[in-house]
């Protein structure tokens, strides 16, 4: 495999920027779209559970109506792609038995030979205080910057979208009784040439690196 | 710039997998560091808040130490790089004025031409409900999901570890008053040739992908 190097990296983390307005005109190509569907397909969660759903909203009206209940960032409508990020609510003994059969047919291993893991799993979803909605919010904020960062080594520019109403997107998106719900946004698509908010154009905010992250040697 | 291939990029993430087993005697580069030190630094986060610190830990006794505070998982102490991610338990109005100036300084603009979003981010901050550690926690992984990726994109394997007891991370790091909790760590380095758990020895567990991501057209 081809890795890339340490100078592309920086480069694209330079370039990525929270996009406020994006080209219209530009869509993602198949090819690139694809790779990031797999950042998300691919993307690690705690015990490999995925508890998640994403959904790529394309439908106009849709993503109207999620505009309104994203306090009308342009965003939601004028990006290329929209993706919604959806978290389980609970987890349940079902799932991790859905789980250990994956696996066991994945690896061809036979599930009582799982039997330990299932029970290191179901030891640790029952676990007093364990908020289930919160604890798989953090794995879905995985795949999103698994998303954010594939894009930008592609060169597709994103915006997360935090400022969303949870509710309606669940309403809008007939969540309802599916066990998950809507915890963040991302457009995906290219910025807009006039975009005064690209790196170029206003300086990345950052504190100094030493701040951030410290060594203990 | 030139950007990673689409077809890079799958080959990433499915070379990816949490390691196990960790070859002790190989070390990350000193370039390559630098550039996973910046998928950090450069990480998104809500209003660009940059809530958490990062403590690279290479101190061996101290590594010892959180290995016995970590399920005795032998990647603590035999990866190359230890991250500790720390999230902070609380955005105080301190906060959001530091950031107010950073941004000011950074971008050369007067403080009060930033008065209309210093008061959105005072309003949301204060919002009733708003659980600052869960919300900071989010942010916190999509800085890892940054780490993670970029790691696998420079042909660096990492292996997330939610299995930490954060009191006494916390205690070993002295974060006590610090305003900082640990809520997830991240050993970084290369496989070992014989990690039975690496994707060519063991195939990895999704669920189609059809079941993750979905259309409305």
């Amino acid at each position: 495999m081809h890795h890339a190097t340490a100078a592309q990296i920086s480069a694209a983390l330079a370039d990525r920027y929270a996009t406020k307005k994006f080209d219209p005109s530009r869509i993602i190509s198949p090819e690139n779209w694809e790779a990031l569907e797999q950042s998300l397909h691919m993307a690690p969660s705690s015990f490999g559970l995925q508890p998640w759903r994403f959904i790529v909203v394309a439908n106009p009206a849709i993503r109207a109506t999620l505009r309104a209940a994203a306090w009308n960032q342009p965003q939601v409508t004028d990006a290329s792609h929209l993706l919604v990020c959806t978290a389980k609510r609970q987890i349940l003994p079902a799932d991790v038995d859905k789980f250990i059969t994956q696996t066991s047919t994945v690896r061809g291993v036979p599930a009582e030979k799982l039997a330990g893991y299932k029970g290191m799993i179901s030891g640790f979803i029952a676990s007093p205080g364990l908020d289930h909605t919160h604890w798989n919010t953090r794995q879905v904020y995985i795949a999103l910057g698994f998303f954010m960062l594939a894009a930008a080594n592609l060169g597709i520019d994103t915006c997360p979208l935090e400022g969303i109403d949870p509710a309606q997107f669940d309403a809008t998106l007939n969540l309802g009784d599916s066990g998950y719900t809507t915890v963040v946004a991302c457009a995906a698509g290219y910025r807009a040439a006039d975009d005064h908010t690209q790196p170029s154009k206003a300086a990345k905010v950052r504190y100094i690196r030493s701040e951030i992250i410290s060594h203990l040697i």
